[in-house]
């Protein structure tokens, strides 16, 4: 399976905000994400920085 | 393997510009993305419009 994990750096930190996502999509300048389980999370003030699709992460960073 | 297939929307069309995608980075207001062959393509003009993670596919619109 490949749901990915959601994780945003900040401050230095990498916090894993969702796992088992299924959905990423970008609207309106958010992220809105929705998992296996059909929880959905709206990133705002976020932007995507890379997407590594061999280990299943996605990194956000604050946008600028 | 979850590499997955970056498709591009333009004027209603859907365009498959990558398969085998393994990182896809988004830098500069570029996004650059990369495969399992270590072939590199830089897409300028383009943002993500939405990713699912199921069907790995990534889909591109142009930007704003």
């Amino acid at each position: 399976m490949c749901q990915s994990k959601v994780i945003v750096f900040e401050d230095g930190k990498a916090e894993v905000v969702m796992t088992d996502v299924t959905l990423l999509e970008v609207k309106d300048g958010k992220i809105i994400v929705k998992n296996l389980l059909g929880k959905e999370l709206v990133l705002e003030g976020y932007e995507i920085d890379y997407i590594d699709f061999i280990s299943h992460k996605v990194y956000l960073r604050l946008s600028v």
